[in-house]
Order: structure tokens, then C-alpha cells, then sequence
């Protein structure tokens, strides 16, 4: 699949901003089912192979997994702090569950799992998020599991955009460049706009 | 006003990530007409004189701002890199713009303009945000506008926020406190919950 045209730019912005931690930290908009906006800090886990897709993981349980069934659409944003440039990444989100019917994206979710740190699979043996604290809950405390079976309320999140939003604010005055798919999904348009 | 019991671990994130520039920069998520979520990165402006709301100035010409008068509902993400820890401000927006009836919070979005420094306030003399950049567009070399008197399109935007969720990653395993106000602005609950 050819790579889309913004694909480079977010290249150049994450090897300038390699030396930071938290450098695929960003930010992902959904809406509840009320229709209000939610919004938290996602990890970034690269591309879903020879494809445009972000990758991100969550839990089941989590209320992102709920508001992601409810209405798939999200909004990723991504500031680099050392560039000082901005990413905005419009599109449908698809959750990859354990009983997801697609065969290949139920085996990127396996992949996915098992590309998790051990502390990173262990958070979904905890109990269930937002639920009032327990002090004697044993849960936190369990050993890492297995790398080579998800467990079941681990879900694999795509990121499919419709639209992205580069924004460098270091420009004379700024630069924005608007990017948008065509009815293929490898058509894109960009446009200089005004910052 | 009683300050509310997360502006102390607020006040103590902001002091212990006093060192990074961007350490103002927040995700601001709202709702799109269509229902679909938006995000995009915000300053934080500091908080209305002796209240709990949030501060941020936005361009009445922005999506944003369309959205926000649209569906008056937000949730802004806040990272802090330094200390490994988030916080969520879910709650209302307030769009104050020139025509805006209350006298006090026209009294202080004149006095944010006023705080703007001179490129800040000159953003606001730049031609139509998003629409087509033209090469020879003399919007960008304006000197800035007078401190004194806001441009029309200058809004205040206010949060005030029903819920606030604090999480610490740093925790063992990780620490999750959940903030609710009651029917008072004042009344607030914390509860710590699962991360």
C-alpha cells in the first residue's frame, strides 16, 4: 500500500523529538454515549504493518472501549514539543476484540499483546478501571501474563484517518497543511491553509 | 470561592513541571455538528479570579468555537511528562465573546486580551483560520493589534469542570483519584479509584 503523503512530515517530527519519553504519548477524543466529548492520553504502538492505520491498545472495560462501540469515530492529537508542530488525525476507529471477525487484524491484535512490556499486559489482569479502589486488592500484584495469548478484554484500537491537520507553529507567522482522503483509501489531497 | 480539592495536586504538578515550555499546553476536546469528536491542542490561561474555571482564548472564526457554541461540553487532557501524570477536566465550556451578556466575564475577556502578549493578540488580525492560504496575504504582516480594546473575533473560553480525573503512573502500581462536584459548585468528592 502506498504510505500517505503526511506519513513523512510525522517521520521527520518523531526522529526530532526521538530524545523526549514521551514522545508517542497523544491524545484521543471520543464521544460518550451522552454525545459529550472525552478525551485522554493514548500510547502510540506505530503503524498496523504495510498500512496508513495508527495502532493504539486498550481494555475492554476501559469507557474509551464502550464511547469506541457506541460511535467510531476519534480524534488523535499529536504535539511535538521540541518542533513545536501539531498532528491532528480525524477518522474511524475500529476496536479489535477477542471475537473480532477479521482473521488478519484478530492476528495484529496477538502481535500487538505480545509487543506489550510485561508491565504493560499486566495492567489488563487488574481490576476493573474506575472502579473504586480495594486497599487489600490482589490484583495489582499478580504476575505478568503470558505474552503468547491476549487475555480477553485486551483490544487492539486502528486509527483509519479521513483527515490530518499539520500545524507548525515555528513558521513566519505559522504553517498549516491540510490533508484529506479521497474515496480511496490511498488518495490524498494536501492544502496549504491558514494557521 | 472555596478552591476545589484538585487544584493543590494541580498546583503541585504545575510547580514540579515548571521547567518544560510547553507545560501550559493541553488537549481541548469538543464535538463536531455531526456529532464526531474534535481535539486540538489549548493554552492553558490560568483560572477566572477566585473560581475553579479554566481559562483558554480561542478565535470566534475557529471550529471551535462553532462547536463549543454548538454543544457547550469539553474535556481537557493534561499531561505533565516530568512527573508521569494526567488530568482530565470534564465539564462546561463557556464561549465569551463581544457580545457576551454578563458584565463581569466581558470585564475579564477584555483583561485576557489585555494579558496576550503582542504575537499572541496578532494571531487574531490573520485571515480566516483554515481556509485557503494565499502567497501574497498581507494579514500576516500587520502590527499588532492595541492591548487595550479586543479585537470582535477574540473569545474567553471558560471550563468548569463536573468532574476532574487525576492519574498518577508513577504509583505502585499506578494511583487514580476521581474528583466530583455535587449540586454546589463547591461540593466536591474524591475517590480513589482502579487505574
Amino acid at each position: 500500500m502506498t504510505l500517505a503523503p503526511w506519513q513523512s512530515p510525522l517521520a521527520r517530527a518523531l526522529h526530532r523529538n526521538r530524545s523526549l519519553a514521551h514522545v508517542r504519548h497523544v491524545q484521543l477524543a471520543t464521544v460518550r454515549q451522552d454525545g459529550r466529548p472525552a478525551n485522554r492520553t493514548v500510547v502510540f504502538r506505530g503503524f498496523l504493518d504495510n498500512t496508513n492505520s495508527l495502532k493504539f491498545a486498550t481494555d475492554r472495560r476501559s469507557e474509551k472501549a464502550d464511547q469506541i462501540a457506541f460511535q467510531n469515530w476519534g480524534e488523535v492529537c499529536w504535539y511535538f514539543p521540541k518542533t513545536r508542530e501539531q498532528f491532528r488525525f480525524f477518522g474511524e476507529l475500529i476496536l479489535v476484540d477477542n471475537e473480532y471477525p477479521d482473521p488478519t487484524l484478530l492476528k495484529a491484535r496477538k502481535a500487538q499483546w505480545h509487543d506489550l512490556s510485561d508491565p504493560g499486559r499486566s495492567q489488563f489482569t487488574w481490576s476493573h478501571p474506575k472502579k473504586p479502589r480495594a486497599a487489600d486488592d490482589e490484583s495489582f500484584h499478580l504476575p505478568p501474563p503470558e505474552p503468547t495469548e491476549p487475555l480477553p478484554h485486551f483490544c487492539l484500537v486502528l486509527l483509519n484517518a479521513i483527515e490530518v491537520d499539520h500545524l507548525e507553529l515555528k513558521g513566519d507567522p505559522q504553517n498549516r497543511y491540510l490533508y484529506q482522503r479521497g474515496a480511496a483509501e490511498t488518495e490524498w489531497t494536501v492544502q496549504e491553509v491558514n494557521p
